[in-house]
């Protein structure tokens, strides 16, 4: 299959500097850019590639500057990221085309209760639960576990193996990745003469519409009432969110990130890989927190930015861990001082 | 479904202050009380909200001091937390009445060396190997894999998708999350040439009595002998446990910390989130390791509390960390001291 | 079943020192040896314990000082670790003989498209979709997922519960413990609006022949292109790997580390547990990584070694922390010289 830049450049409300006929049939990265091949540039990071790629065609910004002679037939737009999404997108439609999954596949388990839209795909060996309502469009892949009364939207797509457990729900055009776990026990225990005693964990998870988590994550049910991820959250993999958590519209956490139980996070927030928060504290929305960040107090100031275990002010926190690493030298200076000021006492009491 | 002061304050051996007919149908968070909720209070740090709370009823302990006036009918016992988690049980054995499973369902597969006790569940495309015993009161979750010669105690529940590795063993009443891999090959490899060829993991993992595993969490057998979970023991969500590591009895860890290969761990300890911890050491009984610590060297003092990566005592780290965060102005304290000192040879030189 | 000195040192072409008849049933740690056990001793670390083990058989290097009497019969060899792993490979080997599984089990779906090579084992419940190509002599266990167009080489084992998406490529003799995912879609989104709309991922993950994965590890697909874990790679159990990541050959990662984006690691590098690696970065070869730390820039030293987070050279890193240890100390030797130099200047102003 091959496109002309005068396609693409129609698909995307684009304008072409260059040959309208040039032909491309893949995509690649600018550095690693092939004839034949359709690439973008975005970050001005990379802008010194667009005079070395062998990519045929490059989408990019009207912001650019161009300098020097450019191999690429240029494809001009707004937002060369977001454009070329826009075609990784209609690419992928039709890669899919082929092997949409529709129907209903034999050996799953649909428990009579159960209540199934249209147009709704499930694969073998899942198993649907008492009186779970699975809404229209919704894929529902091989071996998935829907717990009784799991509530799903339309147009879900939940990916093999994922179990959520019964009583949660799950809006529509969520995206569940294999693996992930909704709804088990938020770890809550008693102790009573040095023996955990188990408390009952009888609320349950409320994802909002177009929430995407990433492959193995878990999200625990709420001892009582629900843990909720709102709207346009995104989580990577491997992220644990604990009982009674709240996570905001639009934030965003990256891989293996943990978020300790009843903690309220804003919305439009980034939470980097492996960073931990605390519970029972509140995020302010817009926050930004670095890579294996630990946050063990709230956070109130709106699109402020922490890094560190234990976390500080981010640009504070650079500051310390650059004289950090030249502790071992500022302990010389400081000795060398003290003998400096050894040196005047004598001198004093000569 | 409805309940009185005077039932509740019978299950749980409670006093009544106020009207032994006010009625409830709900649990809630004494901050978040409405009309017709059961609430409690245990911890002081919100007391000020049993002034507030509009729960009808509240479970309070008899050392409560009431100094104001309080809308809610109050159940007084010894402890009031432990005496919510019960209430907590009574109605989650309640709810779960209508949803009981029991019995066997098709296409599971199961072997005819396998050994079933009564009044079990196994759930559709659940895989049962050769050997496996399972105890009485037990359920086998659907999707979920037994390899051979697995041994399961009485009343285990074994939630969907959890994989136990052949001759793993279950003690009675163990809880295993969605998820949970048992008995994995532990991470063991002999170097040659800058090759590594995998050493045998022929050990097993034993989970004693009472343990509880949440979800996604992976305890790897041993190369020889056992890993062993002693009984008591709760794990949280997305934990590693790696070959030959000993968990004491009653010790719980919390979300995504991780122990290394041969560790042994004393009883009672209580390890924070994303901590990690050496191999080949061993930690002392009633340990207190905060969240995302690096325990580096063996612990021998019962009881003691560490922080930090790599982990230090808990108190004198704190006071590191808070002089951390004013390294910018030590640094310029330092500066400053030297221009004195440089003063005062100036003056002496003279 | 028990084996003779005699038959032990043939196996491994070692020379016994002591009675060639004496004989073992089972393999210990040295520490932990009793009758009729086997063990071995290879890290000089525990050298002292050959003096007061109780085990039957000893495997030592040929380097070895023995200074006293010793109890077990000895086996003399080159590299006793590699000798007792070959051991328990045979003994590994034994052991599987009742049990090793071949063909294709009932209730199992497989794609009329799909292509299965001879000597294969398909557990039930197993979803082998459409135009996956299973080579000779591999293992594909209970529910398992294979997506469209998937390529699993030679006597691959892919244990239980594993997800391998679409299009992606397993090697030769790659090992993949349970609860594996491979290929769910990397963390893509472009930012509009405060809102975030996903990138389509239309790469894939190959890895390469004698891989390892251990259980619950997620390793994400390629934006474009693929994400490549070259041959004899070893990851350990809960290791997040991001779209477009390259992992050299021999390069061994440990439990619950992270490598984000795009980033390329080198051959032979060792990556300790919970670590985290930044994207879009290159580490050189031969790189050691110590556990925890968070590397945030490109390392281009081969074999040179870092800890810390941010992440430093190893050895002044560790010069800093111990410095850190004392910040306390530091800040009252601080003090006390400021004290010093206002005496000074008091006496100068007299």
């Amino acid at each position: 299959m091959q496109f002309t830049a005068a396609q693409i450049a129609a698909l995307v409300n684009g304008t072409i500097v260059g040959d309208q006929h040039t032909a491309v049939h893949n995509f690649s990265k600018i550095e690693e850019g092939q004839k034949g091949d359709l690439c973008f540039l975005a970050n001005p990071k990379y802008e010194s590639f667009i005079y070395t790629t062998k990519a045929s065609i490059a989408l990019v910004n009207a912001s650019l500057q161009i300098t020097q002679v450019v191999h690429p037939t240029l494809i001009v737009v707004e937002d060369a990221y977001a454009a070329f999404a826009i075609l990784l997108g209609h690419y992928e439609t039709f890669l899919k085309q082929g092997r949409a999954r529709l129907g209903i596949e034999e050996s799953c388990h649909i428990a009579e209760s159960a209540h199934l839209g249209k147009k709704i795909y499930i694969g073998a060996h899942a198993y649907i639960s008492s009186k779970v309502n699975i809404g229209e469009g919704s894929k529902i892949y091989p071996n998935v576990y829907l717990g009784d009364n799991v509530q799903v939207g339309k147009n879900v797509l939940i990916m093999p193996n994922v179990v959520v457990y019964h009583d949660c729900v799950i809006g529509d055009n969520c995206i569940l990745h294999a693996g992930v776990v909704i709804g088990s026990d938020g770890f809550g225990f008693a102790r009573s003469s040095g023996v955990y005693n188990k408390i009952p964990q009888i609320g349950n998870v409320v994802l909002e519409a177009d929430v995407e988590i990433g492959a193995n994550t878990t999200i625990d049910r709420a001892t009582m009432g629900s843990t909720v991820i709102k709207s346009g959250v995104k989580l990577d993999n491997l992220i644990q969110i604990a009982h009674n958590v709240e996570v905001g519209n639009n934030t965003v956490i990256a891989a293996q990130a943990g978020v300790s139980g009843s903690t309220k996070i804003g919305a439009g927030a980034m939470i980097g890989g492996q960073a931990g928060i605390v519970g029972h504290i509140k995020i302010a929305d817009g926050v930004m927190i670095n890579a294996q960040s630990g946050v063990s107090k709230a956070i109130e100031q709106s699109n402020s930015a922490w890094t560190g275990s234990p976390a500080g002010d981010y640009k504070q926190t650079l500051k310390s861990q650059a004289i950090f690493k030249n502790l071992p030298k500022l302990q010389i200076q400081i000795n060398e001082m003290q003998k400096q000021i050894d040196e005047l006492k004598a001198l004093l009491n000569k």
